[in-house]
């Protein structure tokens, strides 16, 4: 398998595996393709260079981003990845965004609007994969994470927006999920997706510069003492609320020294590892739910009467555990 | 099939059918046991009554309510079922306890502690079914809850402590979702778990009795404040917070308004409706999901692999892609 190229002149599995390794930019976004690849061939090799990679993966601080369009995320992506430089780290910046497609691409992962770190040898940005789910679009990031990590990037940053459940899935597969939020005009506070504050490990308010950053301070202390009659879910780790400009490079520090405090605390107390276990195991019953579903719509019988057996049961016409038996009866489970 | 007699003399489909139409509460608590049974004949027996019993169900309203043991549960929902007994209401009581044991049974539920409902001909109170899983007694609840519906009943309240995921589950059978708190003592709110938070249709904080009337409502304008902060401002729902004292039938019958504006405000959006559908339908998804992974570890290869591929996983020896695929081999996919 080691020695097998693929068609049409692709490179073979261990040419993969030691350009990766090595670092080379060209390889490691080959690879990348690969991995986005839907074609058999293709996922057979993606996922034995991935299996060779995987002892060389794990060593990288996983950070997910999220904030609605205009809440400055490529700004302060880009400031903060130039500081992370700056300290001697290599940053990865990787995008899931379900809404991606082909033509038009997806605001996320946009070299222009990360110009700087779009120039930085010690930087990588790749946009969000095109995919018709959620589901495709979270394993392909997270194989591309994998790749990242192989080639020694020590900090992986996955932004996205607050589609659907994309933040859910991010959330998944992070060490530690940053909610960046704005002060509102007004006495409007922006308000939480729902699902978000179970995921946040901080919030950060953006755009703490020039005449906002009373408006930004009241914010965060509005957010700070909502957050308090929530019972936490760890007892070692409080989600802060901080203020920060991307722009104008204020309290980027600060936020970085939390999320290594976060890292020291939860490593100390073994929740780290813990998290990131459970995570490999979800990818896994995910990706298994996923497959067993398709198995299921792509038999014939069960495509045809599927559609029917579902808005029986949507409109109370047929018992579901009834609907739940015919659906196996058809496929001779 | 209607004719059908279940072995050992037990009741026919058509009997059972006739008998929960009828009100009888005896067959009515005959085919709670049925459906609580896991033997294959029960199931298919069940399987068939609430099918014809289907088209007699959905006239109640449903209520789901939480609180952690010592907030006062058992007596709200005793006052309350009173309450509706008195206004010409028939109120179903079943309940979700995953921790429920065959011997020792279930803190819910308890006709002990809802002894004035347990006496009334109107009401009918269940406690919850016995079960390995959560997935399980959900199951057993819903298809009880179809029979409780069917003979009549027209309000129907599911409690549930807030054990693992049992809000989450409740919440996903119910038309309101209630969360009971206490002040708590001092300067400390009780505190509420974040999955709390995207569920709660209304908090209601109970014992505002006596000397404790001043500290609740300030309790619940608390919540009131961090509520309006962490949902989101879009909602056509603003979930209330309000204050009662189940023991002394104070702010029963404003709660119970709310319920009701509720249903008619959702009913005209449309919202009810869709949120019954989306139930139904991920009732059966549940179920699927459930029956597919139970066919999947019943398959002797998968069960004698599986805790060595999960370890691997877990441990970052496995890719999770490539688990997937050695055990989708095992079963012949």
């Amino acid at each position: 398998m080691l020695n097998r190229t693929a068609r049409n002149g692709g490179l073979s599995v261990s040419s993969y595996v030691e350009g990766v390794k090595s670092g080379d930019r060209a390889t490691l976004a080959r690879a990348i393709t690969l991995v986005e690849s839907t074609k058999p061939e293709h996922r057979d090799i993606a996922k034995a260079v991935l299996q060779e990679l995987l002892p060389s993966t794990g060593n990288a601080i996983r950070l997910g981003i999220t904030g609605v369009p205009g809440v400055g995320k490529s700004t302060t992506i880009d400031q903060l990845g130039m500081n992370l430089i700056e300290a001697g780290h290599r940053v990865a910046v990787l995008a899931v965004d379900p809404t991606s497609r082909r033509t038009g691409g997806s605001i996320l992962g946009d070299k222009t609007r990360m110009a700087r770190l779009a120039q930085e040898q010690r930087a990588f940005i790749r946009p969000s994969p095109t995919s018709g789910t959620l589901g495709g679009v979270a394993r392909k990031t997270r194989e591309t994470m994998a790749m990242v990590e192989a080639a020694g990037f020590d900090i992986v940053i996955v932004e996205t927006v607050g589609v659907g459940q994309s933040e859910v899935a991010v959330a998944d597969m992070v060490d530690f999920f940053l909610v960046l939020l704005l002060a509102g005009g007004g006495d409007d506070l922006q308000g939480i997706k729902k699902g978000i504050i179970e995921i946040a490990d901080m919030i950060a308010i953006n755009k703490a510069d020039g005449d906002n950053v009373v408006r930004a301070e009241a914010a965060a202390a509005e957010y700070r003492g909502a957050l308090s009659i929530l019972t936490p879910q760890s007892a070692s780790w409080k989600p802060p609320v901080v203020t920060i400009s991307g722009r104008t490079n204020i309290g980027l520090e600060a936020l970085w020294r939390k999320i290594e405090e976060h890292r020291l605390t939860t490593t100390a107390t073994g929740e780290f590892a813990e998290r990131r276990r459970a995570q490999a195991l979800s990818w896994m019953q995910d990706m298994l739910d996923e497959r067993l579903m398709t198995a299921l719509r792509e038999n014939p019988q069960v495509a045809e009467a599927l559609p029917g057996i579902e808005a029986d049961v949507r409109d109370g016409r047929l018992l579901p555990t009834l609907a739940v038996d015919r659906i196996l009866a058809l496929m001779g489970l």
